[in-house]
């Protein structure tokens, strides 16, 4: 059920336990609410007998109330919580905000299906609420909120508005706070603790919904519905509207603080990775790195390209931000001597235009009018998708004086500008950045996490005009998937060709065939050397029973199959037998690991890397969820870190890319078709030839969810 | 030569080209040395015919000074230095300050030459110069240094005080600035621009010596003389006082940034990482890991383990710090029942103690006694190495309240406990932590460079106590690397085996041998399959001259030796034979590669990597200067990326490390011994066998830098 909007936006408030001492949390839920400027009427609500609380009128009880208020903020003891929701319910309200953190969890499971029947939403409980500033409404007791009203923020512009969503109260106000001193636009903060209704998706869902927030900064530990995850992010990415996450459980510390905490499950990292990667989710792993993801996406243009042109007043600032950001993938190319040329023009001798760009701190002065000049040709060259520029801010009104300048130049110029001083900034010229919509950030590496953030969602939108621009082809699901046609347990090898062959999945010739003759002519067809392998449904272990033979060649077939079938006839004389199975035994190749896993939280997902030793060790694996288009499939070889050698490395024929993603994407049409029915789907090896000559897989095992009889009863 | 001390402690100081225009260089530069506190004279030198400059009597050259002054500021224009260098050098100055940058260079060669001569130091040209804040002497027109000056900050304690060292003197006084904001207790700062004469590591190499800071932040863009960089860094070693180095130059356009900057040739960078590694140097890649290090070396004592206690009152931000930490190698166990007992009796029943160790926010009320409890439970438990303390620090006085029990607490527990609020801190919280000798990161990410630096530099310090313990056996130097004794290029195969035997460099059992009798009994000795080469100074391509017999068995080995005779008597009649080699064929083992390169900065370099095309791929080597003591090539196999597989990965026998670490430093005492003679040395591939197996060199290539006659003529 979707939040109720009222919850955001009532029209009138009750405070439910409200008290006028502040320096209890009931105090300071009446003071927030009361402060922030909202418009309708507030209603604190305690049975003591007071006439005014905090300066309003009291009332013993919601009976007294001259309305149903849609709002109800309750910091009452738990005990009492669950009655009080069922009761609001029936009464019509619209919301509640449960800020208690000792109610108990079955008695609220209860109160919540009553709310949810009368179509009333419920935050918490043990919730630190919501801020929404430019509704003035504030149903928290949050300290950097009381701050934030007492002394409010001057107003910055943005190109979009950011949004916090956080699991943890005390991570979700303390990012709000964090953003607030970095004079980012915000537009809300909403923190969902333990999730007894309302969780966070409803409220990302709602705010891309609503589409007044631009960036929305999530903080999680693990989701009740890991699956609705990706039909929300899909929204916000047609939407445009770039979603930062922070996910607790990476390592198994991680993962013990999230259940202790609020018991929320983490969940198969590698599983939120593959799911944030296909939906554009940008994941950050700190608080450093989230604000400047933040910064970047809300106040710049997204970046298809690589290329960073660093600008600096100080040489050796220069080089430390090179290697930084080169470190994180970005490119810094050296400019043409065309560009050279125009910016030394700008620039006194001693200057260097190379890139980094060192400046010299000549171009500061003058109201940064060489500067100035330097980033305006940079941007207009198409030669650099972004500009890093790093210059001492510490001088009095370095950036007053350049703003006239530079702020219409900023609008104008297409590509991200970002600012960064060596020398400890002034507050000042930070906030004279952030009146003109720029930003100063507070560390290369933040600038790094900034320009990554930026290239990776524009990529990611890039990538989703060009698959809009060309639908895949859609495959008929196979009616073999139907639980009632499927073998319970490992499927047998008839089934599995059935169900491959059916899903384009390349394997290795072969043929059923009933005497030599056959096979002969079989194997003629497919090219030798063959396998031969008995086929029978009574003979589980082939190989004991003498029914495979290996390496057979034109000379030995017929011999080969004489001894197969001796052998069967005295290992298993009763054995029903459907022929042998003649197979191309294939030439060698890349060898690579081809798989689909059943996440517990996600479902299926594809994963590819290389087979062998080494890189089983290194963990060279990449997982993405299914479908996976061609590109996507192209992208996952991509990330492998060992993707070179199939590239053609030390002078060795390039593998066939193509044909090896073509195969992943028929993975992925088997594996969602499969969803629910497969279990795990296993080809190890898949042999990837020379470019042109295609893929196979050697082995194929596809294991069912599907229960035999006997585990049925 | 050593720089002359009175540089930086003078007994008096002439500044020349002395102004009263404070917005120019040479006004700031009186201003800053006179309002530092200096205690001797200080003469304004100007020849403009002023009677007092900034109210001090002034003079028109050195000429009318009253007495030859210990140390020269100069920021005239750079024509006129180089004679002024040579006219103080010969009055017999102590040392001299260029901060002009527009000196020639080669002409500044020359006065130096004199000025060393004469025993005098100049710093620069092209510096902002030095401060030392206890001895109030500022010898720069460094902004920062005004400021602090005009304000000077409260004087905090530590265990070590803080020093830093630059190439770039933007950098150097920005590193200043920042660590003086982040409340360190500062030694000095010295730039050296473009060391026409001093360099870093003579300021480095003093400041050990003279022992008063005992940390030391050094930003380098390349090395004058990188060979000296070992020797000063192992003295620091061995008096304990750790470098942090941001060197730049990682990255191509890191490299390109270094040599515009200030013309330094930035080096490989590998080879720079080997000789840190070596030296317990700590390298660090921005500003903030850096005053992360700083902080943690400067207050607290070194980690031998690697174990973390992360306590919050945020469990959300309890699983956010544990992932941060995990990702950098740190280790977050989880506590033993008793502990976790003894934790949770100062908690309540709702926290958790687990590790992270969720402590609620309770922990931090009543002038945080549960919190102090618990930090003192986990420093005496031998459970973990540090304790990460994550608390609200926005609280007004909350350090404050905890600072009487806090204090004495930290001294005595002997582990690091480092602070981070997840809320913006105030910064009368985080003055306050310093107050006490404490620090408050600002980022979990600081928290995690400075637990790195803590452990990596204490466990170097172990290693390093360690290794004096048992000094390594010396070799004697083989008689071959005489330049006179070698050949010329790649060494041929006697010289080769000759001196891989005397450095007891494992190799195939081989003899040689006259007939093919003595071959059998060679070969029954080592052990079939064997390789029969025929030993002739004459054929340089055996294998062209049917002069290689592999495979050879029991069986085959008469008819494989007169094949062997024959084919060569018709391809080389003429040829002089020596006999034919018996080499045993090695079964297969874990492929690796060992070898010496030569760096153009540091010399011999040990390289150690997986043999194959995967490894090589993901560029899985490391490297090491000679010599290499057994347990550091234990580490070097540690170190690289699929180190498991020699260790056991999928069931497989552990492989040999023993003796290949033995290998490693067999290859390293030929490095050493050859270091000017050889050049460069591959051995490609080593098999390392299953413990207890050894190790042996298949092949191997030693190449020389000795000329042939044709060359040196």
């Amino acid at each position: 059920m979707p939040l109720n909007p009222k919850l955001l936006a009532p029209g009138s408030v009750a405070v439910i336990g409200a008290s006028d001492d502040l320096s209890k949390t009931r105090g300071k839920i009446l003071h927030c609410v009361k402060a922030a400027g909202f418009s309708g009427p507030i209603y604190p609500v305690n049975p003591g007998g007071y006439a005014t609380l905090q300066g309003l009128k009291a009332y013993a009880s919601l009976d007294d109330l001259p309305e149903v208020p849609d709002l109800l903020l309750i910091g009452i003891p738990g005990a009492g919580v669950p009655a009080l929701i069922e009761d609001a319910a029936r009464r019509g309200c619209a919301g509640a905000v449960v800020f208690s953190s000792d109610v108990v969890l079955a008695d609220m499971e209860r109160a919540v299906e009553v709310a949810r029947r009368a179509g009333m939403s419920v935050l918490g409980p043990n919730t630190e609420g919501f801020y929404v500033p430019k509704a003035g409404l504030a149903a928290t007791f949050a300290h950097v909120v009381e701050e934030c009203i007492a002394h409010p923020p001057p107003a910055f512009p943005s190109q979009r508005r950011v949004a916090v969503v956080s699991q943890s109260g005390g991570i979700g106000f303390a990012l709000f706070g964090r953003a607030l001193a970095a004079h980012l636009d915000l537009h809300s903060v909403v923190t969902t603790g333990n999730e007894a209704d309302l969780e966070v998706l409803d409220f990302v869902e709602h705010l891309v919904e609503q589409g007044d927030a631009g960036v929305i900064l999530l903080f999680i530990e693990g989701l009740k519905d890991a699956r609705r995850f990706a039909a929300v992010a899909q929204r916000a990415a047609e939407r445009q509207i770039p979603i930062v996450v922070m996910k607790v459980g990476r390592s198994e510390a991680g993962q013990r603080a999230a259940v202790s905490h609020t018991a929320h499950l983490a969940g198969a990292d590698t599983a939120y990775d593959a799911v944030f990667e296909r939906h554009g989710v940008i994941r950050v792993f700190d608080a450093e790195e989230m604000l400047a993801a933040a910064a970047a996406l809300s106040l710049m243009p997204f970046m298809t390209g690589n290329r960073v042109a660093v600008v600096t007043t100080s040489g050796g600032a220069g080089g430390w931000a090179a290697d930084l950001l080169s470190a994180q993938g970005l490119e810094i190319p050296a400019l043409s001597a065309d560009l050279q040329q125009a910016l030394m023009a700008h620039l006194p001798s001693y200057a260097s235009a190379g890139n980094p760009v060192d400046t010299t701190v000549a171009a500061a002065e003058q109201k940064g009018r060489a500067m100035l000049a330097v980033i305006e040709a940079l941007a207009a060259s198409g030669e650099v998708d972004a500009v890093l520029l790093n210059m001492g801010l510490s001088a009095k009104g370095r950036i007053d004086g350049m703003a006239p300048v530079l702020q219409p130049l900023l609008a104008r110029c297409g590509v991200p500008v970002l600012f960064h001083s060596h020398i400890t900034p002034t507050a000042q010229n930070l906030q004279a950045l952030a009146a003109i919509g720029a930003h100063g950030f507070p560390s290369f590496r933040a600038c790094a996490a900034g320009l990554d953030a930026l290239r990776r969602y524009g990529q990611f939108q890039q990538q989703l005009a060009a698959a809009e621009a060309c639908p895949a082809s859609k495959t008929v699901r196979s009616p073999l998937l139907d639980a009632r046609a499927l073998e319970a347990g490992v499927l047998g090898e008839a089934q599995t060709r059935e169900l491959l062959a059916h899903y384009r999945i390349p394997m290795p010739p072969s043929a059923l065939v009933q005497d030599a003759a056959a096979a002969l002519v079989a194997a003629r067809d497919m090219g030798f050397p063959v396998v031969l392998k008995i086929q029978s449904p009574d003979i589980a272990h082939k190989t004991e029973a003498g029914g495979v033979e290996l390496h057979v060649s034109d000379d030995t077939l017929h011999a080969a199959y004489e001894r197969l079938m001796s052998n069967v006839r005295q290992h298993a004389p009763d054995a029903r037998l459907e022929g042998v199975q003649v197979q191309k035994m294939m030439p060698p190749g890349h060898e690579m690991v081809v798989g689909v896993l059943n996440d517990i939280d996600f479902g299926p997902l594809v994963m590819l890397g290389f087979g062998g030793i080494y890189v089983e060790v290194l963990k060279d694996v990449v997982f993405a969820p299914p479908p996976i288009a061609h590109g996507t499939a192209l992208q996952m070889i991509d990330r492998l870190k060992a993707s070179a050698i199939l590239k053609g490395a030390r002078g060795r024929p390039p593998a066939d890319l193509a044909a090896l993603a073509d195969f992943i994407v028929a993975v992925s049409r088997l594996a969602a078709d499969g969803d629910g029915v497969t279990d795990q789907i296993d080809f190890n090896p898949v042999l990837v030839y020379p470019k042109g000559q295609g893929v196979v897989a050697v082995d194929a095992l596809v294991a069912t969810h599907v229960k035999t009889p006997e585990e049925t009863h």
